[in-house]
Parts: structure tokens; C-alpha cells; sequence
């Protein structure tokens, strides 16, 4: 099974404008695509980054500039058993990413918070993807379609992408890679308010 | 081994105050709750209410009036095998309570979103909680110090417990409970817009 990760290399991260400059994002994004691929290593497989141009990381790139969808679906057209991780999953551990590749089910969908698909794993050849929207329902429908059965992958930490400011405090709670310390470097630390605990930096 | 649901009657749920009237949330915690004891008889077992006054509630009830850390110490000083599973988990299904009950380990930890604890086992005697502030953090320093083994519980659904308004799109994706259908009743609905799904009334 090929492992995909796709990585948005314009301008990655926007929804963090108001906490990260422009140049941060792509350090900050760099950082978590890098704890990903070596996650992926220490299951045993080798992850393959689908960039939209060519960045500097130690892994076999492939670049396309379309969007994620018709990407990421250029990549399915092959037929062979394919998984795609997103490349913002800062808190997968080798044990959550393990559960989601060795699932049984011809599509394995692990969703991500808002109705987005954080992973998953296609064994279909007609099986396609549409990022846009609830994904993870429209994933589920088409899977349907094409009469592909469907397993959820139930983890917080594949549930957990990393776009907005209060899911920094995710990284600084519960990931030990590059980075959460690049967050530490940066000056974040976690903010214990009322309610659901944010970062100050 | 016991499961315990606590219960806070007073004014639950005042996160939720911008969207929902207050007599709105209270039968929408209700109907969580109802959710949960649902799912919990799924597992085989049934769930103890730890309520802080007498509510109408087909599960057997145990009135303490203190918050909530004092409230769950007092059943975990009996010293038995205890679950605690938070009335909000309007995501939970028998599967991912069953990993839950049976994962290995003294004291089992399913953290919630922004460092809390969802929902617990504790097989050690002598562990003990403290919901205030970063919990998940807090509970494994705990069992720590007691000499407790810990798992983590890494599951979406029991990591999503319902406090503010884009919790209830996770609702509307991932439930099939009464909590589901109040909420659909109540008029609410997915709202596509950029980044996550989140809900219009």
C-alpha cells in the first residue's frame, strides 16, 4: 500500500494568520509534515509527499499543482491500495496511523473535526475523493456509489488537523515531535482559562 | 466493574447560552444523557446517574450535591473498578465505550478536546481526579504518583463532548441519538462554509 500525504505549498496554514507571519506557517507546516513522515516511517512504510511545488524535505516528492481533490484523485486513478494522510496531523502516533492502515474495509475514513477526512485508505479502484465541504459524509456516499464498504476510524489524534489556534493547544497537550517543539521555541505554552484549555504565546 | 454518568441538574451546559435558551439546554443535556445510558446498557452494563439533585431519568440515580471532582472522589473511594463517562458524549457508541471498558491498564484515560477528560476507568484504588484545568494532564500525573499504569483511549467520538456551538455540527454528523434529533427539531442544520462545518438554526 502507497502512503500519501499531500502538502499545500503556496501559502499552508492561513487560518493561522492571526497567531503565525506568513514565514511561521510555512516553518510551522514544514515541521508537522516532517513529524508525519516519520510517524509513517515507524509503521514500517515509506510515506511519499504530493506537494504542489518542490520543497526541501527528506522524502520522495511528487509534484502536482492542482488542488487536493483532482491531486489526490490523479493518485487513486491508479487502482492500487492507497492511503492519504494529511500532512497537518501533528498528534499521529504510530499506533493511530497503524489502526487506520491495517483496518479492514475497502475504504477506511478517519474523520477529522468539522466534517473534514483527516486519513483514509482506499482498496477500491473506483473510490474518489471531494475535500470540499463534509467531506467525510460526501466520502461516505461515494464509497456507496461505487459499492465499496466503508470502515470509521475512531481517534482523536487523526481527528485533530491542525488549523486554527486553539488545536495548537492539542500539540502542546498531547504530540512529542518537532513540532511541538516548534511551538515551545516559539513561545507557546498552554492557557488554563475556563473551559477547554488555549495557548498564550 | 461500575459507571458512573455524573450530572450537573443545576444550569447545565452555560456554554451553550448564546444558541440555546436555558430551558433549551436542559433538555438537550437531558437528551444526551439519555443518549449515553442508551449506549452504556449496549455494552451490557448499567450505567449509575451521579446527579447534584433528582432529575426524571429512566437510570438509577446517586444525589451528591458537591462538584464534580469531589463528587466522582467519593465514589472512587469505595475502591472498586469504576467508569466515568461524562454526560456529553452525545458521539459515544457501544464500540467505542467497549474499547474503552476493556483497554488494559490500572487507570484508562480518553482526553477530551482542550485537556480534559471524557470519560475514565480506574482499576487502582487509590487514584483520584481533579477535573480543574488541564485534567488529562493532571490524571496521568496522578496515577503516577499511586503507582497506576496508564492507557490512552485515542477516540474522536469520546473526545468530543458537547459544550459550544460547533459541537453540536459533530452532533449532527456523527450521532444517531434522541441529542441528534433534538437538535434537528430545535431546527439546526450543517452550515458549509470555509474551513470547518459548523451550524445555522
Amino acid at each position: 500500500m502507497q502512503v500519501v500525504v499531500p502538502f499545500a505549498a503556496g501559502e499552508p496554514k492561513t487560518r493561522l494568520a492571526e497567531t503565525l507571519t506568513a514565514a511561521e506557517r510555512r516553518e510551522f507546516a514544514l515541521a508537522m509534515l516532517d513529524d508525519v513522515c516519520a510517524t509513517i516511517r515507524s509503521t514500517g512504510r515509506e510515506p511519499q509527499v504530493l506537494t504542489t511545488r518542490r520543497i526541501d524535505i527528506d522524502a520522495p516528492l511528487a509534484v502536482d499543482e492542482r488542488p487536493l481533490t483532482p491531486a489526490v484523485n490523479g493518485v487513486l486513478a491508479d487502482g492500487d491500495p492507497t492511503a492519504i494522510v494529511m500532512a497537518d496531523l501533528a498528534l499521529a502516533t504510530p499506533t493511530a496511523l497503524e489502526r487506520l492502515f491495517s483496518a479492514d474495509g475497502d475504504v477506511v475514513l478517519a474523520p477529522g473535526r468539522g466534517g473534514g477526512t483527516n486519513a483514509l485508505v482506499s482498496r477500491h479502484p473506483q473510490f474518489r475523493v471531494d475535500y470540499h465541504g463534509t467531506s467525510y459524509l460526501d466520502h461516505r456516499e461515494i464509497a456507496r456509489e461505487v459499492g465499496a464498504s466503508v470502515t470509521e476510524l475512531d481517534s482523536h489524534r487523526l481527528a485533530t488537523d491542525v488549523d486554527e489556534t486553539a488545536d495548537l493547544a492539542e500539540v502542546l497537550l498531547h504530540s512529542e515531535g518537532t513540532a511541538r517543539d516548534w511551538l515551545l521555541d516559539a513561545g507557546f505554552s498552554l492557557s488554563v482559562t475556563g473551559g477547554r484549555v488555549s495557548v498564550t504565546r
